[in-house]
């Protein structure tokens, strides 16, 4: 597995990879990686002929006051990570941005609702580092976690609209034992909030069987997992249409429970599928 | 010379000439295409494998009362020049974007002065354009003309930060025998407006002149060119630094002197380099 920091020289390598005829999968993370990610890998590994996972946490996509400065980190954790998985190459640039940088790419719509609420330029972020990620890796597939649906949904329009020449392909969220998502945030809690972090997915869960068992209104759906949710703040609660992201009043044909909430000062999301889509 | 309209059908066939290490160069039009724009495939025309030429009249950079209903096209007489300066593909999409197209590229900054300051939407309607025809049909080179130095300077910035894999040329501007540099607009013109349109270039010519002969202060060099114009209403006519476009007080290196004016109803644009860069 080859290790390279200076964006200029991916990019080179990869044009001529391109230039050859190969198929480059892409795999972007924040680094302090784990099964989550691996699994990630593992989808984009049979589909490619070049490997490539990027670290790099990238200020544009944190608010003011959000954990940027705390993000935890693993480099050395990481690379071993990613040289089991059959990754090629570690792209791990200390600053990836031009001095200067002055460049945004904006989704309108998607990003309004859902975090963009709370974290207003938070999905900008996301889509400018994707589309330079993009550029400087050249993949022809790339894959994002489901467990941010929201930004899956978002990287998806901004590839159709700017008609970016690379498939993308999204991972099934990987769960602990204990239900709760796999994140990186994770490491931030303590034994009692990781205990109440499980009230998440047990939401979710609740919200699911409720559909099972017949239930169709969406705010007693709501009301229901709400009073289930040990959180400290809920950040939003919703049931929305998988593709869209509009809100949804009844639950009829496909449909997503979206959840972000605080645990202690950790933010988490968790997802699930109500009617399969 | 092959003529397209489907823009996926452009994309798949230029990412299998770029899977085979071909160097597709391209220029972007909205038509109507004369002596300047020719100029421009001749640049790309030695310096690529395949030559593509789009033209688009780009409803995402006109503003709410500009000239996109009116705006002059010669399909036949288009196609009749790009076969005649080697172009091997003219794209001519009906519709360029996708149905719901929800994404903008915005660059801060350079969008703020000059043009941008009484057409504010235009330059993202601009970058926003570039960058999907760019995802169609990846040219590893691309020209554009100087006759719009900010244009230039814009898109140049969104390849650096986006890094896109796309070398960017500029075109020297071309003048018609009486100096009118050569716009798709001068169409528009009765014969007393392109006498009158004669000035633009003559007041920058001024400017020119009078640095050659020692002239310095750039409140002086625009008093002196704003009386020589015979427009109806001056938008700007400012002297900027040629990459940074900052506005120069005093002209002691590099400056280009840029002009835009409605003479009639027809908002004319030129420029010109003080002293060289």
């Amino acid at each position: 597995m080859q290790i390279l920091s200076d964006p200029r020289q991916v990019q080179a390598a990869m044009l001529d990879r391109r230039a050859r005829g190969q198929v480059v999968g892409f795999v972007p993370t924040m680094g302090f990686l784990h099964r989550g990610h691996a699994s990630l890998m593992d989808l984009a590994r049979p589909r490619c002929d070049h490997l490539v996972v990027s670290i790099y946490v990238n200020p544009l996509q944190f608010g003011p006051g959000e954990d940027l400065d705390r993000y935890p980190r693993d480099p050395e954790g990481d690379a071993a990570l990613c040289r089991a998985h059959g990754v090629d190459l570690l792209f791990m640039p200390p600053d990836l941005y031009e001095a200067g940088h002055a460049t945004t790419v904006h989704v309108a719509g998607l990003t309004e609702g859902l975090c963009g609420r709370s974290r207003p330029t938070h999905f900008d972020g996301v889509t400018t580092v994707v589309a330079r990620l993009f550029g400087l890796v050249q993949p022809a597939l790339a894959v994002f976690g489901e467990k941010d649906w929201q930004q899956l949904a978002v990287v998806r329009r901004m590839v159709r609209d700017l008609a970016l020449p690379v498939e993308i392909l999204g991972g099934p969220l990987v769960r602990d034992e204990d239900g709760v998502a796999l994140s990186s945030r994770n490491a931030y809690l303590s034994p009692d909030e990781r205990a109440r972090a499980r009230s998440l997915v047990g939401a979710l869960r609740g919200m699911q069987a409720a559909v099972a068992g017949g239930e169709r209104d969406v705010d007693a759906l709501r009301a229901q997992a709400l009073a289930h949710l040990e959180a400290d703040r809920v950040d939003y609660l919703e049931v929305v249409d998988p593709d869209s992201l509009a809100p949804l009043q009844r639950v009829d044909g496909p449909a997503r429970a979206l959840v972000a909430a605080f645990v202690g000062r950790t933010r988490l999301i968790d997802n699930l599928a109500l009617l399969p889509g």
